[in-house]
């Protein structure tokens, strides 16, 4: 890893090249719905990325993931239809107003992607362990989720779009994957190569949302606590929030 | 953004050592709860990891999280306390022949490092549009975790480690942080400059787990579904798998 030779012994820092690509999956990353190309993930990328999930935290040292691989496209067209059901259902509850907005978005990529990956939580697995779980049980949920975001920053490095799908029946889902009562589905993933990554989220685009000012985010102590200016203004000098968030390309 | 410059412009991936650096900052990311050094944190070092941790996905663009700061020593000597209220109690729940490993496990550094960071969920903050939670709620928890995992990453790559602490009762940690009953504080981080990061998880190396082999955890269509024997293979000839995750430094 080329990376790493050029550390200073003193420091663990990256170099500024290899920080700032990190930053640059962290800030491009994107949920992709549009924009899927047909062609098939080689195996040794896939790897790759699994490879990565894999190296997740997880609470206990429990790794409580599975890696569902669905590339049929029977299968596919199933899971596209129970979220066409999900989404049916989620419309009617979508503010008045909303709702002709929600119903234009293209919310999945079920189909259009070569393949889909379901990663799952096996709840049970620590059960002799349960090391930081005793008082928050759902800390396996949370560590699947962070092998999610590993997964997802290793794709966007090697071009790879990814869209969780979280319009679903869990249930449905579980059944139409014959995933047993004990573990948990907890991202529905559509991945593959893209001919872009857009320059934003999809949701700003289209004015569902925007990005909300991190300096009103940030307390200080405790909740609503007022206070760290300064690294409030230090959020707002920082160079690359003009550079590479703010820039239409990034 | 250096890295990239170096794109091919018919293909968004990273080029070599900018994909290189994401996955080194994936794989030496640590779960550190020793080696703290006690100086503290540029704002500007901060400011970037609280942007890394604002730009991870979210749900309906909901952005649920806050970002609470906490420096002071008596509140953190307090937030020490719950957590060995909380490890006497876990403690007992471990089975008989581990409990005494677990005893000797270091499992925080709240008052060795510079700073703690609370990440909340604030789960009314989309009341109005809750695009995506209709069937699934829990997917603002997860996008705050997607924050957290962000910040980690980031700030492994700026030489900051950080810890996760989930061995706190959530009622007493709400109490003690003034944190309202409707936003949920996802994790409890305990961040600062460290003297080395550790080649492999403690975890590992204390005996108390070992990494699951990869090919195991993946299935093929269904849960338990056999296949994919080949991008299992592809898993076992990945470079990295050899250079990056056994090599001792990394």
């Amino acid at each position: 890893m080329p990376a790493a030779s050029s550390h200073a012994i003193s420091d663990n820092s990256f170099d500024a090249a290899a920080r700032d690509a990190v930053y640059e999956a962290i800030f491009t990353r994107r949920d992709v719905r549009s924009h899927f190309l047909p062609e098939t993930i080689d195996d040794s990328v896939l790897a790759r990325l699994l490879l990565a999930a894999h190296h997740a935290p997880s609470v206990g040292y429990m790794q409580p993931w599975n890696f569902i691989v669905i590339r049929d496209a029977r299968r596919r067209e199933q899971i596209r239809d129970l979220f066409l059901d999900a989404r049916r259902q989620e419309a009617e509850n979508i503010e008045g107003d909303r709702q002709a907005l929600y119903r234009k978005l293209k919310l999945e990529g079920i189909c259009e992607s070569p393949l889909n990956l379901c990663i799952t939580c096996d709840r049970s697995r620590s059960k002799n362990s349960p090391l930081g779980r005793w008082h928050n049980p759902e800390m396996d949920l949370y560590s699947t989720v962070c092998a999610v975001q590993n997964f997802w920053l290793a794709a966007r490095a090697e071009g790879i779009g990814v869209g969780w799908v979280s319009i679903l029946d869990s249930d449905a889902l579980k059944c139409l994957l014959g995933i047993p009562g004990h573990v948990v589905p907890v991202a529905y993933l559509c991945v593959g190569r893209v001919s872009e990554f857009a320059p934003r989220p999809d949701l700003e685009t289209h004015g569902w949302g925007k990005r909300l000012p991190l300096p009103d985010l940030i307390m200080s102590e405790i909740f609503g606590g007022t206070g760290e200016q300064r690294l409030k203004r230090a959020v707002n000098a920082t160079q690359f929030s003009a550079a590479a968030v703010n820039r239409p390309e990034i």
